[in-house]
């Protein structure tokens, strides 16, 4: 939660005359994304996000978000479009970083979302993947089970043992879960990152889902387990809402019933969700010195949600 | 420049409900600020600043810096005037902490300010300085070189030495300019910190001036040679913009002409701005670790401006 870069008002009104939006009236940085600078950008012709690429993302892959956002919001996915420049373009250059002007979308985030709310959520993700299945460029998923597992290992027993006890048996837990992992249900775009933080809602109805920036070809089902990982626990993954998840599932079904396989699998794919979320964070902590005076999100409260998804199983999802 | 506290939407909303502004639609935590967190926030009822007092401000003066708003709004000042609440009050407490509601003002803050600007900002100011007049609370400067000069002494000669080695001589400096320091030029309350990033501007109208949490009853000459020191330099003193100080000037005359003795003054005075934001970056630059991932000042920035003055005098406003 950051901005990297200062951008004179100056260099951002020439920047804003490239593109056919009118005269810039405002520009304030905001405190999102952990990887780009934002700005929440007023013209006299509107509202925009202006977002400069700092770090993580490989600017090659840019034009696949981009242009997936463009493809989804003309599907009438609620999703923010691109603004092209003069040029057609949906990417320019700033400073040498990579910058996208990108359509403002009201709504706020919930922070104890309700089912209604994730009802609304599971139709809208069901829409995105619906939506998506003729979005012709691909993008491969590099946080299947078998990347982030390897993440974990990559991390060393020893470093894991320092953040938690549990975590070295995690690992091995891990690998038998890349074994077991099914690769053929059906695929499409997926967003694999459908936390509360990246949908925008007003009351029950979803204005915006934002950040497509792990957005790949992958199964949609499980992109549904992670959305259900994110929205059907406390923070911590003691406290699991069974009526959150209940409605988030038939949300999603009411416009993409799920085949009997991937109900099924649903359990396992929670798991590997799971997985994903306790690697990327270990591998965060591990990256942050403690007194760093940033926030550093602890692995376990996704071991607690796996373990809570293992000991469940179906019910889980009942 | 950080968001210090975390809002969740629902707090957001009924926080937002307490006033007569609609119904929240969209809150983003914006990158302003050192001391407050805050929020831009639209309603269905129009855009506002949500700002949260964190720390250094002391909570008993908040009264005076959101009165003096209402009263430069009203007077017709280019001020964000506050929103009261139900009952009211300017002034809210959300977690144990101070929150305010403040109209949001459009603009962008010059980051290299032309003579058409700064002779705008002088007009805008001097209109301040008038419109203060009668604004009947008062607060006493505890900024001015008697104190700034304490606080260079309370760092210590070693530590100052370890920034640069001419800071402990510019100590000395100090002393002897608190000795000259003048206090019988007409007062009004002045806002201390017209830096250009605390001012809005569309194209060369000031549409807004806000940060007012260092005004106090002073002198006004000192204020406008606060904004010279701010305005008329490169980041790092420098270079000195003749032609924007030329301008500041005049155009602040155009609203209020300056007493000879104010005029003669303004040399002496605009050593003391200078002395003002030494010390404060020096304090600042010591209590900040040097790997704190944060933006240290320069001190020496404003002893470059500090010479600058003290050779050129009264050439330095001409």
């Amino acid at each position: 939660m950051a901005v990297y870069t200062h951008l004179g008002a100056e260099e951002l009104a020439r920047l804003i005359a490239e593109y056919d939006v009118g005269e810039l009236v405002s520009a304030k940085g905001i405190a999102e994304g952990v990887s780009n600078s934002n700005w929440l950008v007023e013209t006299t012709g509107g509202r925009f996000i202006l977002t400069m690429y700092e770090r993580r993302i490989d600017i090659a892959q840019l034009p696949f978000f981009l242009g997936l956002l463009d493809h989804l919001a003309a599907a009438g996915c609620a999703v923010p479009a691109t603004i092209h420049d003069r040029s057609g373009e949906a990417l320019r250059e700033v400073d040498g970083k990579a910058v996208a002007l990108i359509e403002f979308l009201p709504g706020v985030s919930p922070n104890e979302p309700t089912p209604a709310q994730a009802r609304a959520v599971g139709a809208a993700l069901a829409r995105v993947h619906l939506a998506a299945k003729d979005f012709m460029p691909q993008r491969e998923n590099d946080l299947a089970p078998k990347d982030t597992s390897r993440i974990l290992d990559k991390c060393g027993m020893d470093a894991l043992r320092s953040i938690d006890a549990a975590l070295p048996e995690i690992a091995e837990r891990a690998h038998r879960l890349v074994e077991q992992w099914p690769d053929d249900l059906p695929h499409s775009i997926i967003h694999s990152d459908l936390f509360p933080d990246n949908v925008l809602m007003l009351g029950d109805e979803v204005s915006g889902m934002i950040d497509f920036y792990f957005a790949a070809h992958d199964m949609m089902a499980y992109d549904l387990a992670v959305t259900h990982a994110a929205w059907c626990f406390d923070k911590t993954g003691e406290l699991f809402d069974a009526a959150v998840g209940k409605a988030l599932v038939e949300g999603y079904e009411n416009i993409r019933p799920l085949e009997p396989s991937e109900r099924e699998a649903l359990p396992l794919l929670a798991e590997g969700a799971c997985l994903r979320f306790v690697a990327s964070r270990a591998e965060d902590w591990l990256d942050t010195p403690a007194d760093a005076h940033v926030l550093r999100k602890d692995p376990m409260d996704f071991v607690r949600r796996w373990d809570f998804y293992r000991d469940q199983g179906a019910a889980a999802f009942a």
